[in-house]
């Protein structure tokens, strides 16, 4: 599906362009196509790579989708793969967008769960100025879209980090906890798998000498590659607080195990020594002389509860009820 | 044993080649020389090297099995290793295929487990343009069925790791589940080892100034590098989550230990506080007054339940039960 | 807010200048103009930009904060952002601190917690002979002020540790030490996300042919490289040191668990033996002839006091009570 | 000790050199001396650096021993030290061969554990084709035999860790197992130790510029690079599933935990409803009419026995018993 | 305190010099001048820096010690800093030594633990052809003594671990036996943090062209090389192994906490059976026949011993005893 396609001259738009005009549209000079597709099927990719010229393993990339993020560059067009990342009820949703950018054309192909480009276009064509630098203007404000859908994700998988937390020294919900533990490293590692190639392709993208990148636009790039590193670095620290908290989480378990060892231990000496006691005065032999006094009764029961009492405030102060 | 062996000539199957002829083929131009062997006996691969002026430690690698996957040139002749796997009653199986690659020659050596190439190498004939980029365009075709092959396995080793999580969060089959979680592991490293050296030996094809290599069938190993680069990182997050996995399922076997503990002790209060109150009134004290009251039975008795009931609920409440 | 800003010639206080009037300061031959701000608002910040030519990017990571610390050359202006870090409550308190330097100017600006740098100024406009070296001069003023303050920090942090692990051996405060354990690490990884990447941006300022930063400057930045490395390294020696504290931990909780069921066992046997007698001498055998037996009643109480005290100094010794 | 010491011309094997002769033999051209030692004294190793003009400080390492596997060249002197390993009752045992090598001669010392080297000078007499390669192909043979006698070392710890699963995953020898895993991770250090420097002594022999390595002995050393990288990747292959084992070892400890403490339980209960109940009719109460009914006793007796059918049946399908 | 200052010319001792004079004798030809301090004060530092000329930045680090291990190059001076380590009560005591090199002069500083340096330079003088080559060569006397320090630390840490490893599988002392794990992995880090930076410095001093450093001196720099990586070597060996020793430690503590849980069920049956079977025959049921033969008791008490005969051999033979 063509979310649109349009003819650019000095940063404005000038025309929306069909589909099948495109390689006319790029023999005109100072012009550039930005075209966005969601989810295309095969005829149309067939079409775009005639009417653009690109490589038969790009096309086949951007048709099967579950690419890793990577750049690459054939000839004189460059291959763009990045996940978006959404969260969706409580879980992280990957999507994946494909650029091709030519020295005269962006063409954008997105796939699955990600934000709608039509706003970043809106935006790009509201300042003229720096659209005029060319498709490379055009694919950094796409991936810094791209990269600032990262950062609420983030921050929402920390703040369950931060319940997480609040759990295991709270002692709540122990058995969710572990599964809530288990699927947030899940979670840790799918965006950090979406997020480290980042680094690389920010890296390239500022360093390479494609020609059609504008060199004042590499500047931007280097904004996208600090956000890169910088979602990378937070990913990394939840994993590693998220180990430690793993580890903690047994250690409060342990601890908990204790206290039950330790309480029930307590109550059971609570009820073993009264039913001892008693046992001794239900034997039958003929001579045991307290058992016809008369006060013996009050008095044995009377003794058996100071007794208790003394082991039920002796294990009160050291912990063991 | 020889699976086939075939003349090539502008990506065009010419003839069948007889093994002792070999080496006249070679002398013709624009022709190469395909052949596929499975196992061979020491004779065999003696004929061969001696046909295609082949190294001695490379032939003897190839006799032997059992190498690790490599790239190594000797003069004019590439010689790859590769590790086939495939998945057969819920285990790993792992082969091996060499291959010979010179300018108008490949060779191909299958050992163990791994599917059969007659596919790959029709495909190539019903498309003559590309295998009449050389012996490199083979190579390519019979690398990517291979790394194809490994998707799969992968996929299947995925979904045990699935199962493994729902057991372990839903308390299953314990005592099998960590076993299960070790052979996973031991799968994952197999794995590993098997396709993380495909990086370097994809990166090597692409780079290397091969005169055997066509300039353009190079984008091609880029294509299989990409892959080599997704299946490790599939590995790699899968033993991630596994050590993880194995952590968590050690704090669920702890938590249940704390639940069994609790129960335990709820049900031995259970039982206690009735033993103790009767053992009391089965002490033989001659003045006990309550023992000689009518009602004092019944009372006693239906105080205990009453006991006995208000304990239950208060456990039952508070998750000692 | 503006804190101070002042011109320099030959590294001594010219005048105090007014913010509007600086791009004037700035024609003249040997001057150099030093400002500070704290949490400047959006209107100052563009006036300074405009002032001193600042690049868009640079000012917008200025206004926002929240950066990672880093260095970036935008033409002829140094762009760094360090981490600032105090300890305050038992908690560390990060701040951030960004420097636009250019061969006559500085700009700091500070954001949250972190010293103030009057006292930095006061001490270069007390040394000419050094602040006569230019901005670079006082860059490195700056840094290494930063950089002091965190060795009082970490200092804490390692007296923490060492206050754990006493509660580790010592069995103290169980709880509250396995969370302690945790919310060091956070602070620790927070602190190490802070101070690695100053080794980098020093290493820069070491080597870069930045002709703003003199020569003879350098050897200073080596000295804060020096204090970046020592830093990062007492702060991974503790991380390390951590992580074999929660095991212990988890040891020591286990070495305990075993003792407590061990006295548990003990004390049960105590009670469980006299109970299990004093049961036998209640059965109703008509022919029970130890029953009528006169001293048979002490003898068996004696007897069994006699098994208790056997069985206590035998657990005794062996560690079971 | 001296084992053997022989001139050869072109790889042929022309006579025993006596040791204070050696440099006279060395001044023809077309020969090399092959000399093998066995621990050495003082004395002897003197007259071997004065007979062949070696350094001072390669010499103290050969009289030492106790060296790490390393490679160092002197002037015109290659100077290589291995560790040689075998297994002699269930332990590693290591050793240390140091190797002088010179354009005309091969000096080797042998210190601890090792095979004898005569069968490998046997194997090279008797391919002088090879030999006559010079010294460089003698190291070859050498360096091969010594990493050849790593392979039935490693398989033997790859057993022993199949054993220790095995033992794991069917619960036998609890106690001997945990040292079991313990001292094969030390073995397993040991070996890595000794063959992880391998790697690098042999690419360096690969890519050295070394004079008395002839060109066609390089590929020669690639091979035994590999074998050394192949038992590189085994050691790391069975300490990562050593640490796996660890870990499921302590997972079935605590499993085995559960189901003691579950069997407890449930015999307790068993046990603890019997005295309950008897308990209650043991009491002296006056008016318990039941007590005078004549079927009571085998009523109770049998409904105390329906109870703990009961419960024994529950508990065993629950798993409790 | 200076310990010793003297001239020396060919490599023999030619006269002690007062401090302020050396700035003469450093004029002479073919002379130099090596001065030996210990934790001198501020005012004998100054005429030091004075004297030879030295950077401000490498007295002030030479004045305050706590430096890491570093090496750095001043103009026509090189500033050395390494850690010596020593054993004292069981403990790592670290020290510092700086040293100041110059074409002609060699300053060393002590500060804190180490071995005095007096042997150093008297085995130097007994060897003047060596001592000839210049400071250089005393440089690497001096850290060869220092480094040759930390073997007998190292095997004196190893031995601790043997001991840890025996109690481990000997479950002796289990309480203390965790802490000392720990306390060595603190020293173990001390030892590690001191000699890796070691590795670099030699490096450096190996490959660096230093005109103060003979060229005939730097193999002597690659022993020392040598012995760090090999100390290196063995600190991360034994730091490996604690690791897996603290883990042995935590399964082993597991294994008993199974075996007293299990002895403890066991003594639990032998005491619970005669008690719930004397219950039994506690009743007080008007209807019980047995309770009136003759032989019930002896058989009732002959059945239970029988019962309990029977429960402890099975017990002992399944291990629950």
């Amino acid at each position: 599906m063509i979310v649109d396609c349009a003819e650019y001259c000095d940063g404005r738009r000038v025309a929306k362009v069909d589909v099948a005009r495109i390689s006319e549209v790029l023999k005109k000079p100072n012009r550039f196509v930005w075209i966005g597709m969601q989810e295309p099927d095969d005829a149309l990719l067939k079409t775009i790579q005639t009417e653009f010229g690109l490589h038969d393993l790009a096309i086949e990339d951007a048709l099967r989708a579950h690419q890793r993020p990577k750049i690459e560059t054939y000839a004189d067009t460059l291959f763009v793969v990045l996940r978006t990342v959404q969260r969706k009820d409580g879980r992280v949703d990957l999507g994946e967008t494909h650029f091709f950018v030519g020295h005269n054309f962006i063409v954008t192909v997105r796939h699955g769960s990600s934000i709608t480009y039509v706003d970043v276009r809106a935006r790009c064509e509201s300042t003229p100025h720096l659209l005029s630098k060319g498709p490379g203007f055009a694919l950094y404000a796409l991936m810094d879209a791209i990269v600032d859908q990262y950062f609420p994700v983030i921050n929402a998988l920390e703040d369950d980090l931060t319940e997480i937390e609040e759990n295991i020294f709270h002692e709540k919900l122990r058995r969710d906890n572990t599964a809530k533990i288990y699927y947030l490293k899940r979670q840790l590692l799918d965006v950090k798998r979406s997020v480290s190639p980042l680094i690389d392709i920010c890296n390239r993208l500022m360093r390479f000498d494609l020609n059609f990148i504008d060199q004042e636009t590499k500047p931007y790039f280097r904004d996208i590659y600090d956000h890169a590193v910088r979602i990378n670095e937070m990913v990394d620290n939840s994993r590693e607080l998220l180990s430690a908290a793993l580890e903690a989480n047994l250690s409060m378990i342990s601890i908990t195990q204790n206290e039950v060892a330790k309480r029930f231990a307590g109550w059971a000496a609570l009820i073993g020594v009264p039913t001892m006691i008693a046992g001794i005065y239900g034997m039958n032999f003929s001579y045991m002389p307290e058992l016809s006094w008369q006060w013996s009764y009050p008095v044995v029961v009377l003794g058996t509860i100071g007794i208790c009492l003394f082991l039920y405030f002796r294990f009160k102060r050291s912990g063991w009820l």
